[in-house]
This record gives C-alpha cells, structure tokens and sequence, in this order.
C-alpha cells in the first residue's frame, strides 16, 4: 500500500485548497523512542513509543495557494532550491493533499525555534505544522487523530507532535496504517523540565530514516530491541501514573542509550556521539552520583536533552551554563 | 562445583614445591570477544572467543616457596598490601595449588610490560604466567590445554595467554569445564599488525568481572550477543583462512563495538568510552574512508588497538604518534 492510496479516502473528489492557513506543532522529545519501521513507505514502526511536547517550541508553517508552475519552499526564512531534500520532501507530501488536481501549486514558509536537524527532531514539528495547515486550507475538517496519521506520512515521529503534553504513539496492527497514530495522555506533571544543551549543531552526516534502516539490516543487536521499548513504554506509563521521577528518568535514560548502542552495533558503526557528548555525559552521571535527580536522553544526534524537576533547576544551570529549559506543564 | 573441586584431579596426594620457577605468558587481544560467563565461579563463557596473542609483549611471573605466615605479591618491583584486590586474587589462586598443604607460603613476583588494568588485558597474561610458574614450581607436568584449563579459574581470557598467535577459546559444554579451553590455530599471518594507542591510562572504574555481571543481568540487547558472537567466530575463522584483511578487520570492529553496546545498554549505563575514545574512533573511520585499511578493536577500557597489515604501517604512524605496533607473526 502506497501514501496515496492510504490518502484518497480524505480527498473528495475536486478537492481544492479554499484559502491559506498557517499553524503551529511544537517538537517533541521521546522518552521511549521511535526506532526501526515495519512499513517503510508509511513509516509504521516496530514499536509503541511516547515522548513529550515542547511547548512553544517547534515550528510554525504557513501554506498558501500561488499561481506557479512548482512550489516554492522556504525555510527560516531562505528559499530552499526546488531540487534540495528539504523541498523534495515537502512537495512529496503535498502531493497527497493535491491527488484530484496535481495541477496546484503552494508557497509553504516554515520558521523552526530549534536547530534544524541536530537531533532535536524539526521534522517531527515541521510535518505536524504541514499537516495542520494543509488540512486547514483544503478544509479538510479532520479530526487530531486523523491529522496524525497523515502527519506519520511526511515523518513518523510527526504523528505525535500534534498533541501537546504526554504523547503516546500506537504502533498499530493495520496495513494501511489507520490504526498506527498518537494520543495524547491526561496526566500532566507540572515541574517537569527538559534541558536543551548543544554539544554540536552541524547537520547529521546520516539521517535518521537511513539510520534505522541500517540498524535494522546489520546489527545483531536490534533484534532486542522491540521488546525492550515494550517494557520500557510501560514501565514510563507507570512513571508517569505515579509521578515517579527517578523511575522516568532512567528508563527514559536507559532507552536512549539503547537505542544509540543499536546503531553502535550496526555496520558500517553508526555512532551519532561527538567526544562532547561522551563528556556531557560523565557529568550528568557525576552529578547524580552526587545526589543530583538529573538523567538525559538522546535522539538521533550528538546533543543531550536533560530530564529533571523545577527543583534542581539551579543547580543543573551552574554546569550546564547557556542550557535552554521547556516545562512541558508549567512550573 | 567450585575451584578447588576442579583442581583436586591435578593435585595428587602431598604435592608440595618442588622449586621456585619463573615464566612467561604473552597478552592477548580479542578479535571476538570473551563477554559474559554462564558460570561465574570457573569463569566459564557464555560464547566462544578468538584471540591474537602479543608476542613479547605481556607477564613474566616469579614463584617462590618463601618461609612466612602469609603470601608475598609483587607488582611490578612494588610490594602488594596482602589486602588489596590484587593480592587477594594471587593468593587465591595459589590456594587451588596448596590444597594439600595450606601452610605454604610464596612470593609471587610479577612484571608486566603493558599497562595494569587500562583495557590491555594484564590480567590474562598475569594468571597466565603464574599458572606456567605455579604447575612447573609444583611438577607437576600437565599439557599445555591443561595448564589453559586451569588459567581460566583465575581469570577467563587467560586460558586464551597459554599459546602463541591465533588461538581460540572452546566454550565446552561440561559443567566442570574441563572442555573449556584455548586451543592454538595453526595458521599464521605474517605482517599481521596490532597498533596499542593510550587513550587514558586511568585505572577501570568498573572491572570487567562486575562489568559483564551487570551487562548480563541487565541489558536487555545483551540476549542477542551469543548468537552474534557465535557468527563472528566463524566468519573471523574464515578471514584467517583466506587472509581477508577486510573480513577480519570489520568483523572485529563490528563485534568489538557490539560488547560495547551491550555495555552501554546496561543500567546503571556502563561507558568505559572517554572522549578521546569517540575522537580516536572518528578519526579510524576517517582514515578508512580515504582508503587506508585500518580497524579497530577495544576491550572493556577505553584505549582503541589499530588493526592493520604492514603496507599501512607508514601512513598509520603520521596519524597516531607514539603508537606501539606489535607484529605476532613477523613482518
């Protein structure tokens, strides 16, 4: 089954875009990752996983009907050449909103408040803007689970960037995928804090769909992998039930980790880590022996995300000076 | 069973030292690493392993009956405070010996010419050398599989420092581990190349005793490495078969870096990485990526060990000063 077939069913017949729309998703940061794919073409995945919504940051996107031969994509700002991955990907998806009239064209302006792709998951925001402001301009009048799953088309994790807080993506059974979509959980945890620290902004040398697939055919190792994130989703679901900290936080850190040691197994190695990062580390592990309740977690990227409560905050900013701090539920 | 049930079949009746003795066992470097011990008390594997032996690099141990309440150890010309965990691992292992007559006392004297406890395996070499000097001091003539069988009972790899060059470890199958010993390939690989960089020279935070415990108990990718590790043996049998540098460089990078992900997996996370370990690693795949024929290997410390054949010797050595090359089977 192909993105267009799973699309169509949306798409009445003479579907055009009524007006322009523009709209927010925040990013989102995993607690128990999305890693490896069942289905590469709709990006369904091996396992459940759920993260956290970063509030205000993400990415706004406005999308807008033109009189052109092609689209035009801008990003932060710059146009992005038409043959670039970036415009690639974003005229891709669109085509599943023009199936009845291929003929459209679209300006689409994406502003990210995060680093773009260093690890802090901007195409998870940006394909939950462009879902939102697509289905916004057709008038499509989909619900937020509907617009989920047709936000895992552009990019898996975006499924979860269009709900706020707790976010829980479930893998699903399905062929098609429409039961492979995210729902966002009740509990929220005021105090909640996730650090931002940038070991390394360069762009990825691989990116994380390549990333996956390469783990998956080569490493040995992943194979443990799907039961691991089982257990791990559930034991965060108890964590976060029971507003256990020291529970989140090292299953959450100990997922991460996992993940990275998949890659580190696959061949040729795939180690996403720069000396920093190992650094950035042995600190957090310090300071916890310390008796600091600080853990990290880690994406596809050489950057940390610290995990901990509004009451260690200070502490945390005297060896992490210049750290970004989101409370996903306030303080 | 324990230790001493083992040794009782060597020991005969009123077996006391004959002399004192003084031998050599040389290092060794796993291709295909020993991780985890399905019996903890005889050190027997849960895999097979392979290893290359270090030619002149390793231990050379003094045995002496001595006069004395208590045993004497030496390390490196610096007597050992008869509590400390060296110490204690000696004298435990003499015990095996003096099972007949527990009022003997020896001095031990043991001079490595690698350094202790940074990831370079003195411990093989160590229990290796005493075991030669111990059944030589007490005549007691065993064959050299023997002799492998018996290092094993003080630490796992140095049942692998009995031979010289290529040398596997047979896991066996037998609860007594008496079928679970090295034995010597026949085949050689003259300008075969180890090159020994120092990344940290620090003590190990976490031995690898307690580091493949807590892998073991923990890690929930490490389900994954017998099978892995079963695979790599044989397709590094077939690389020194058939002299396929690049087989045998990739699969021991691949599964040296696997034991590492199974570390990492761990909780608490088991990292024996520094950044100079991650540095060093990049700067491995850089060179590999231009085209020079060089892997690596890393035991459970953070120092890399450069494999390579002589024609890259050259071009190694500008880009990592002060490496030490060693050369098993000549030039």
């Amino acid at each position: 089954m192909n993105r267009i077939d799973v699309m169509a069913g949306w798409m009445p017949e003479a579907t055009i875009p009524k007006a322009s729309a523009e709209h927010f998703a925040p990013s989102n940061i995993a607690l128990c990752k999305y890693w490896g794919k069942r289905d590469s073409e709709l990006n369904l995945p091996v396992n459940a996983s759920l993260s956290v919504s970063l509030d205000t940051l993400g990415s706004r996107t406005r999308v807008e009907p033109i009189e052109a031969a092609s689209d035009e994509v801008w990003l932060n700002g710059v146009r992005q050449v038409s043959d670039s991955r970036f415009a690639r990907r974003v005229s891709g998806f669109i085509d599943l909103f023009r199936i009845r009239h291929p003929e459209l064209a679209f300006r689409v302006d994406t502003h990210n408040n995060i680093p773009t792709a260093a690890g802090l998951a901007s195409s998870a925001s940006g394909f939950g803007a462009l879902t939102k402001a697509l289905v916004d301009a057709f008038g499509l009048g989909l619900t937020a689970t509907e617009q989920s799953i047709i936000a895992r088309l552009g990019s898996g994790s975006a499924c979860r960037s269009l709900f706020d807080g707790f976010v829980e993506w479930q893998m699903g059974v399905r062929e098609d995928g429409l039961d492979s979509h995210a729902v966002a959980l009740e509990q929220t945890w005021p105090g909640l804090s996730i650090g931002l620290i940038k070991v390394d902004e360069s762009e990825k040398s691989v990116d994380s769909r390549a990333g996956m697939q390469r783990t998956k055919e080569t490493a040995h190792l992943y194979q443990s992998w799907p039961l691991q994130a089982a257990s791990d989703l559930s034991r965060l679901q108890q964590a976060i039930e029971t507003r256990d900290f020291a529970l989140l936080g090292s299953v959450a850190e100990q997922n991460a980790l996992s993940m990275h040691a998949t890659m580190i197994a696959s061949w040729p190695p795939l180690l996403y880590w720069q000396p920093g990062s190992v650094a950035a580390m042995q600190k957090v592990w310090r300071l916890r022996a310390e008796g600091l309740a600080v853990y990290f977690t880690m994406d596809a990227g050489p950057n940390l995300k610290m995990l901990f409560e509004s009451a260690s905050a200070a502490a945390l900013e005297a060896h992490f000076p210049g750290m970004e701090i989101v409370q996903p539920f306030g303080v």
